[in-house]
Order: structure tokens, then sequence, then C-alpha cells
């Protein structure tokens, strides 16, 4: 493209580096924010800069937060002897929201991935085993991604984790609530006619 | 949603004022800038900071410029008799594209859209007036978008152009070139037909 003006090149450029947008869309919000007051701007310019240099994460179990320790350890009423490990923030949001979890989490900061080269020097593998050796841990539940990544981060976790004597478990796989059966994939069937529950009428309580 | 952290939950907030960004979208886009290094992030936001500060426009056709008068307008090679009207820097671009034109640009900022609460006193308009008061130019060219905004733009600016001796012209509607007859739509088809142009053998030359 050739611009009228290096700055709006240099505006679209960095637009352009954020994932999913690409140099026509990054036009757009350039023009967009072209448009918007000087204040807005220079706080929106503000606030990101300010996230990025005053970003803290939990010491204890690595997700964002603004304090030293997060909420959700600090709680008194989590049950501190279950740690979910999820691969990043989103997945502590996708499971609060559920209001179906009362443990605490692990944020690994993304899965081992040997075709992007993250390893699991690069994830926070050694802050989770420091974290199970006073003991009081109970149970490690893997809730991350169906995928080769998230299977792969399973497979290491498992066996870093084989030496203490903790309960291992995965969040459930199998058709999800208003899937149609003939529309799901052969391996999920597959996998969950031989991984059967026994049946519980939950509507007969 | 719930956020682990005011900062995290403020920039995500400004990235959602954005077009087309919903909370989703913007959470991506503030985990992915907080991968990134703090200098990387910095110079993200100070760009955006400096765009907003420092951006001018050409004092003779409102285009987005580094200078006080922008290349085209500044530049002796172009026919600067010839003015071609348009909405924003963006059909600006697609024009130079190209490379079919040789005049200049007025740059109005914006189309009549009475639903947004946009009228002619909103757009460069007075100063498209202006420029057309010394007499040098010969024609103005609307190439303004087929819509009801660009129809109503193009029927004021005729109004207000009356009074000068100049020719005043848009550029061609029909059926796009590659466009299948049974997909164009009625109104398209109907016009392309009511103002159709005598064949001109291109190959025979």
């Amino acid at each position: 493209m050739n611009f009228s003006s290096k700055l709006l090149e240099d505006a679209v450029a960095e637009f352009a580096k954020l994932p999913g947008v690409g140099q026509k869309t990054a036009l757009r919000l350039v023009l967009h924010l072209l448009n918007q007051d000087k204040e807005d701007v220079e706080k929106f310019s503000h606030t990101i800069s300010k996230l990025r240099n005053e970003i803290q994460f939990c010491r204890i179990c690595m997700n964002i937060s603004d304090h030293p320790v997060c909420q959700i350890c600090a709680s008194p009423r989590r049950d501190h002897s279950l740690i979910c490990v999820v691969e990043d923030t989103r997945d502590v949001m996708a499971i609060e929201n559920t209001n179906q979890y009362n443990g605490v989490y692990h944020v690994l900061g993304g899965l081992i991935s040997p075709m992007d080269g993250i390893g699991p020097s690069d994830l926070e593998v050694d802050s989770l085993v420091e974290r199970l050796k006073d003991g009081d841990t109970k149970e490690v539940i893997f809730a991350l991604s169906a995928t080769m990544e998230g299977d792969t981060t399973i497979f290491y976790l498992d066996k870093r984790l084989k030496s203490f004597d903790i309960t291992v478990s995965t969040i459930a796989r199998g058709i999800a609530f208003g899937g149609e059966i003939e529309y799901v994939d052969e391996i999920t069937l597959g996998r969950s006619i031989a991984t059967r529950v026994p049946y519980v009428n939950s509507l007969a309580k």
C-alpha cells in the first residue's frame, strides 16, 4: 500500500503485527483512532504501555494479577489441595465462569510445542513441581486443550509428577452438551463410547 | 468477563472500543502484547500516540499528510485542473493504486448521513468550494460509494457547485470486471443496460 504519510504507515505496520490483523484491518483501526479525541487516543496508548510495564504474575499460580499473590490463591474459601493446570489466563476465566470449581490454579503460560520451539523450560513447569513439594496437594487436574500440544504437555507433566503421592486427572472428554451424534468427529465419538459412564437420572432426585 | 487484574481489564476495554473488536478478540490481542518484549509494546504505544498528536492534513486537498501540502498537491506532474472528490484517504490510496488517474484529490472526511448526524458542515465542503473560486478547475469527479450516503452527498455537492463553470462527473457504475450477469443485483443490471456504451474492440488496435 502507498501511504500518504509516514506516521500513518508506521501506525498501520504496528497494528498489522497483532494476530489476525491484516493491512486493511490495521488501516481501518488506525483511521478510527485518528477520528477520536486526542485524550481518548492518549488513554488508549497509555493503558497499553502501563499494562505491559506494571503487570504482575501471582508468585504462586503464575496467573496475571495486580498483586504479588492473586485473589484466588489468597482466598481462604478455596480448596488449596486441588490444583487445576491450565494454559493461560483465558482458561482460568473460562473455568471460573462455570462456578463449578473451588480449587486453585497453575498457569503454564503455554503448551509444549516442538514445532514452535516451545519446550518445558519455557513454561511454568518447575514452579508447579516446586509447589507440590510441601505435600499439601491432593490432586492435580489437567485442563488443557484436546490438541496434539495439550496431549504432549499432559504426557510430559504426568511423568514429572510421578514421584509425588497425588491423584492426577484430566477433564472429561466426550460429546458436548447440545451436540448431535451425526456431526461429532469419529475420534471423539469412538472414545466417548469406550469411556462411557453409568447413567444418572438427574431429574429423579 | 471476570478479569484477574484491573490493568488487564482496562486494556481489554480500550481494545474493545475499536470497530469490529469484541471482548474476546480484545483479550486475545492484549495477551499477545503481554507476551511481547517491553520495548516492542512501548513502540506500539508510542507510535499510536505520536500519530494522533503529530498527524497533519494537506491544506489543499485535506488528505492525511506529513507536510502542510501533500505530495500529490505539490507535484507539478499532476493535472491540477482535475479534482477527484473522495470520502477518505483509503479511497485516495485505492485510486492511486489503479495508476489510471493523474489529477488531484479532495478528501471530504466522510459522507452526508443524517442518520449518524453528519451534515455538510462536518465535511470538507466549504474548502472544496473555496478551491474552485480561483477558476483553474475544469472538472470535478465524484468518486463516492454507490450508497444512499454517497448519492446524498453527490446530490448536495452538485447543487453547491452549480454556480461554477466546470464539468461535474461521477465514476462509472455497472457490472464489475469478472462479474457474472446472473449474480448482479437488479438495480445495477437495469442501470447498466440503460446507460450502455458503444462497443470498443480493444484487441483490434
